[in-house]
């Protein structure tokens, strides 16, 4: 973890911009001008196709981590919105990740997977290749990085079998694993606020369990390689959390559109202001559908440049959001 | 349901056939030969990249789906093997897809997929676009079917908020969807088997609101479009499960290489030997690997026949296994 947490401190800013493009995110000129190039020329930009969308979410990306890459440590692209566009979109999801890297910024890939035994060694390349289950190498293709990610999200629900391949691809190529602890959306109480017999939430058990598979790999930090996702929308829940997890860094999501403020996301950090970063996204990346200044004569260049200008914009106020909170 | 339930009525064989194929799994013969089709004549296999990998994977997937299609009613293409393989390897899973549906097979993406509000709405884009959340179709691209499943699984673990979509989309293309309820692997019991406050097991409780979830879409079968996964290795808990969620269909994975017998998954099926698919892989499309008349002289045709003949022969013997168990 100490890659990341030394960036968040080099900039005084944990915060991690989510790269979740849809088309309405998009201003609707970037998507021409993709459909044009394509020659869809006469087609509405309502009818888009798979590959027109893959690149006007890259040329979007691109105006957004362009104008972030200098203030915030971190980007969080969220595979879902890509995945929605078909293979196709994939592309576009590898080379948002790789772009970003290219910038300096740390990649946490929003996968949420979890699956067991040779399909969680699968999935676990997402981290990269190298050495699988039995220690062999068996082709140069699962020692390619195709997916540019720092870091992924994982689902705890199948146990350790489903995090270990993640844990041990994360430890090769000095990487981490977050995994979901408590979520930030309403109906997740139906499973993680169970109450166990032996006293304990069912979120708070996964916690337990969390911090004790990062144990052999907590660094100079302080903080584990693996990690937890823990929602700002629950901060009672966060500060225990906290307490109960000293080594564990979290990912707190619903700042901002969820309802989460910095003072809420403020209890999942620790007394130095650390083991943390908060993500936002519709928040930063659709800052420019507030702004006055967007309107319909402007052309695609003109657009992403207000994309940019109000990304920054937004992910400056909210790291002085974050900072007011935490380091005053 | 109807559709699978038909399909593995007329066929008397409630087994799935799982498509998971690692370069281990395919008959060396077969990546040579997509490697000497692009130009790597003079690489090593063990050095195959992902392009190659991708069509040897499909040139296996057709020689299986070719052998199995008039006897067994599904296959269950596992997406993280071809995740594996980056970007280049969801064009595999797609065109899998897209070949078994032409064969007339019923398609279970085992894609466990799982996150909330606009991200579980786009990872239900697998089932096929069209009205997204707010009734709304924004973009053709969204009205696609990219992905040519009939049915995902999806994992519980955020509760209703990330299945719902999947539920809506099901509906809208008369598709199904099967929830993780109780997995296969030994460590599930870290998380599945908990005991909560008020007296059952957490996976009993994902199973009641399985079931619940599905109540309003149980069709003529008797059985919901809302399906479980429910792993043979636990065959007690399933019995259990079964009486628990009478409207709830199971995909039972486990069988075979992880341990489960057919009379494990017999304890899956109602009284009718109705309620339940059996899912094998490696035992079928690995089973190639067992046959005398294998032999690195092989020509690539020759092995990708014998890969068909033994997976016929051992989805027959699966089918008569569990018609044994079931039907007498």
């Amino acid at each position: 973890m100490h890659r990341l947490i030394c960036a968040i401190n080099d900039m005084r800013n944990p915060s991690i911009v989510g790269l979740d493009p849809t088309q309405q995110l998009i201003p609707r000129q970037v998507v021409r001008t993709a459909m044009d190039r394509a020659g869809h020329g006469s087609v509405p930009e309502s009818a888009a196709c798979a590959t027109d969308l893959s690149e006007a979410f890259l040329a979007f990306n691109h105006a957004v981590i362009d104008a972030v890459a200098d203030i915030v440590p971190a980007v969080k692209p969220q595979i879902a919105m890509y995945e929605a566009l078909g293979p196709e979109g994939l592309f576009a999801y590898a080379a948002t990740c790789a772009y970003a890297r290219s910038r300096g910024l740390y990649v946490l890939g929003d996968i949420k997977r979890g699956d067991i035994g040779s399909t969680a060694s699968a999935y676990a390349r997402h981290l990269g290749g190298g050495e699988t289950d039995g220690g062999k190498d068996d082709a140069s293709a699962s020692a390619c990085d195709f997916w540019h990610e720092d870091a992924v999200t994982v689902n705890p629900y199948l146990g350790f079998d489903g995090v270990r391949p993640f844990v041990e691809a994360a430890r090769r190529h000095d990487k981490d694993v977050f995994i979901l602890v408590r979520t930030s959306n309403p109906s997740s109480s139906q499973i993680q606020e169970l109450a166990l017999a032996r006293g304990e939430a069912l979120y708070e058990h996964v916690g337990d369990l969390v911090e004790q598979w990062g144990v052999d790999d907590v660094d100079d930090s302080g903080y584990s390689r693996v990690a937890a996702v823990v929602g700002a929308t629950h901060p009672d829940q966060g500060a225990a959390l906290r307490r109960r997890m000293p080594h564990t860094f979290f990912l707190v999501p619903g700042y901002g559109a969820q309802g989460g403020t910095a003072r809420d996301a403020a209890a999942m950090f620790d007394d130095h202001g650390s083991g943390a970063i908060v993500n936002s996204s519709r928040g930063i990346i659709g800052a420019w559908r507030r702004s006055p200044d967007y309107r319909s004569g402007l052309s695609s260049p003109e657009a992403l440049s207000l994309v940019s200008r109000e990304a920054r914009a937004a992910a400056i106020a909210m790291r002085d959001d974050l900072r007011n909170a935490l380091y005053q």
